[in-house]
């Protein structure tokens, strides 16, 4: 109703909607290296948030900006809305408001989405021998980032690179999980971490069978199987849903995924009590434990 | 519904309310002098948002935090966030989400309020021949922030120095104007700056008598009366409200301001036309060219 221009946004939901609220900050250094394309941090910044709805099964509607720029460089600035915009295009969110800061290259997006009445999935519904599923090809942004960071930059043409880059909401696969899945999360942070959140909120343990996690085919042009196996279970930054399903409603998942834009895997199992079981090949498969600190 | 822990938070808002959407970012040696205090920063970091909503004549909500923090300092973590509480309680507004990241320190509140349908005050409704008002005592925190740049820690006492740490949002204020002020905005940039931007979003111009508007007894101590004049035109980080009322609606406002914070003071009319003339003692007043600038 009142847009960018004033002290603040005016906006309007309608009475059976809930409002579905995510906030997430990326900082240069930190999220992304420094001297990433402003195109692929203006995508990054709002994809991030847009996968936070995405996990909750909510519908995106609008947004706001806070940006912290170490200079005002119009080219730079072009180039980031010019990545924003595509992605807040494909998705039909609204900018709805902002703000713009002196200060380190720092971004933070308050995206907003609406829920039916009820219907949003939290992370604590799953109950124990539930089927748990991930989109995508976890790991393959690590790698990506791994590549990038070396400054292999010859490799741009690899498949991991524009993962780290471009990371995929998966913004109706999540909406369309209502009803389906019990508890989603999105990966951020590492499969193996971000899967153990879910489980802890749910209070069930799981078995994980590693050798069903695809793993994604750039990865293997980058490094041998045993480190893109390490990757696949404690890399982050894919932004890919994980998430339980009833074994009634696991039927209803075949009918939706041909009309997905990504591979969805069954990978595991939750179980009753709290250990998680990460196998291969019926081995106990040992996790790494590099996934990302936040400090 | 659904606050700290998942991906997303979820609300609910009642069919006849706007939601109203404010998002300010602070970062340290821009906003706010590095090495003040964190409990300081936890209060304005919400303060200078609660501001934004005010001016719209919001009734504030809830609120998500994203800080960036150089290190995970626990000491540093409870000062500041009994800065931030402090403030968010004497309003009731629910922290419903945020992050934390490692990086530069900054902070982004993105705060949520309620208005009645129809009933927001936004920047572009003065008409000519309407009075302004303003609250409090513009100029004042910027000549405490002058005080606290100086090093001049002694003064300590003094009021303007607690004026820049810790501006008061006119929560109650704001929300009162609804039906009297006909536009309205926070002053963060200095007075002379916001004043513009609202006549310029409502089309008209100004004529400003300087000599009205009150000098905090504070800045005398500080500096001399030219200076603090100056300050008082130009210095930002105030968070006083600057509105607009028709004449009709003046004896309202005399009514309401005995039970208000802070004073509230006439300090012109708008004028037919764009120019914003400032006069002291009726003879052109010189405003500065030194208001805080973004970039």
């Amino acid at each position: 109703m009142l847009g960018i221009g004033d002290d603040a946004a005016v906006t309007h939901l309608d009475v059976k909607s809930h409002l579905v609220i995510a906030t997430d900050t990326i900082v240069a250094g930190t999220h992304f290296p420094e001297g990433t394309e402003a195109h692929a941090i203006g995508h990054r910044c709002l994809a991030v948030n847009l996968s936070d709805l995405a996990a909750m099964g909510a519908e995106p509607l609008w947004c706001t900006l806070a940006l912290s720029l170490p200079e005002a460089d119009p080219d730079w600035v072009a180039a980031f809305a010019e990545g924003f915009f595509a992605l807040a295009d494909k998705f039909d969110v609204a900018l709805v408001g902002g703000d713009t800061v002196k200060g380190p290259l720092a971004i933070t997006v308050t995206a907003h989405g609406r829920a039916a009445s009820g219907k949003y999935i939290g992370r604590s519904g799953a109950e124990s021998r539930q089927a748990i599923y991930v989109t995508g090809f976890p790991g393959e942004a690590a790698a990506g980032l791994q590549s990038l960071r070396a400054g292999d930059r010859t490799k741009t043409d690899n498949a991991a690179i524009s993962r780290f880059l471009y990371p995929q909401p998966r913004v109706s696969e999540g909406q369309s999980l209502n009803g389906v899945a019990t508890a989603m999360i999105d990966v951020s942070d590492g499969l193996q971490v971000d899967l153990q959140r879910l489980l802890s909120a749910s209070c069930v343990g799981a078995k994980i069978d590693v050798g069903k996690i695809p793993i994604a085919p750039s990865m293997l042009e980058l490094m041998d199987e045993s480190r893109a196996l390490e990757l696949v279970v404690t890399g982050g930054d894919d932004y890919e849903l994980c998430f339980t399903v009833p074994a009634e409603r696991e039927s209803d998942l075949d009918v939706m995924r041909p009309g997905w834009d990504c591979p969805v895997t069954r990978i595991g199992e939750t179980r009753a009590g709290a250990e998680i079981r990460w196998a291969y090949n019926e081995q106990d498969f040992n996790v790494p434990d590099t996934s990302f600190r936040h400090f």
